[in-house]
């Protein structure tokens, strides 16, 4: 999503323009092309002070992606979804609102940790953990809603809240990649609408029964 | 997919090897982090040979895009699923293919070319484009059953079958990146699951007349 739509908790001047460089640098080139250099410049920040305040590069990537949960969510708990009543409008609402935010440059709309954890999983299992705990803590938001839509809506399924809570993830995820492909969003704009389509698809009484 | 079940074009015993050792090396780890030293010391070939056969590690991974497509292509040209009559079996039976193939290593069941363009999209155009034209040519063999399903079974939608047919790559890619941050391929079949089961219901005669 565009950074200027995020809130920002408060810290360290320095600290906080390497974590917002790391954001940027990350999600256009990846973690191991992004160089201490390169983040110190973007950051405006001496070397010193990165040194002073991450061990390395993986450190500050692990605080990169805690401080994208931070932001992200505080993002998402402001976003007008959750103003539904019906918790399968929430999901739906979910849906339109991460379709509605696929805007600007791809560098922009794609997500830190799905690329990060791209490269490092088996390199950097500090990093990959970190990544993991983002997009599991972020799905448990979705699948809370799922829980309570599949409940209010009477569903019995084979498949679970957690599952389809993931699933929401893995599109959204792989959309991301299609748009670095054709560098374009549209492939991932016509991705979420497959989605939002088998969500109502899904809770549509005639497919309830059959699922 | 696991390398020991593909087919393997004729050609030079060195240009070969460092193909090879690109798809695994950069499986593991990413583009950047791939230094030609590791790729000449996993293909056991001198730097000489290297810089005989490529230009540099970009132009490798440009013909490892390519060298990728071709041996997928041939891997899944002889997959069982294409022996179904009825196109919509066709579909059905590459997704349980591709659920099928997630096994062994994570590094061994994820994607040469998602992996690169994940990184490189806006740093090296050539690799970005041939990533986008290995995942287009794929598609477009899931988008000829999926259009012929379609007509067979008479579905009116407001989908394209190119649009389902690169979801299904989303699906497939984003369900790679979860399974790299949770270290299993669980993850990746659910969410493999999800695609069948949305397949299912957009052909299935109630969701056909909702769609």
């Amino acid at each position: 999503m565009s950074d200027t739509l995020m809130t920002r908790p408060a810290m360290a001047p320095a600290r906080q323009k390497l974590l917002e460089a790391a954001l940027a640098v990350i999600r256009e080139k990846g973690y191991v092309a992004a160089t201490v250099d390169e983040l110190c410049a973007r950051a405006a920040v001496a070397k010193g002070s990165f040194f002073h305040h991450f061990e390395g590069k993986e450190a500050l990537a692990v605080a990169a992606a805690n401080y994208w949960s931070e932001t992200t969510s505080a993002f998402f708990a402001a976003a007008p979804y959750h103003r539904h009543k019906d918790p399968l409008d929430r999901v739906l609402g979910y849906i339109d609102f991460r379709r509605a935010i696929l805007t600007g440059e791809v560098s922009e709309f794609t997500c830190l940790v799905g690329t990060m954890v791209q490269e490092v999983y088996d390199s950097h299992p500090a990093i990959r953990d970190a990544c993991d705990a983002s997009i599991s803590a972020h799905a448990a938001t979705i699948e809370a809603d799922i829980a309570a839509a599949m409940k209010l809506h009477g569903i019995r399924a084979k498949w679970t809240a957690n599952s389809l809570a993931l699933h929401t993830q893995a599109v959204l995820q792989g959309a991301f990649i299609l748009a670095k492909a054709r560098g374009s969003a549209d492939v991932a704009i016509a991705s979420v609408d497959h989605l939002r389509h088998y969500v109502e698809l899904l809770f549509q009484p005639n497919a309830r029964r059959a699922s």
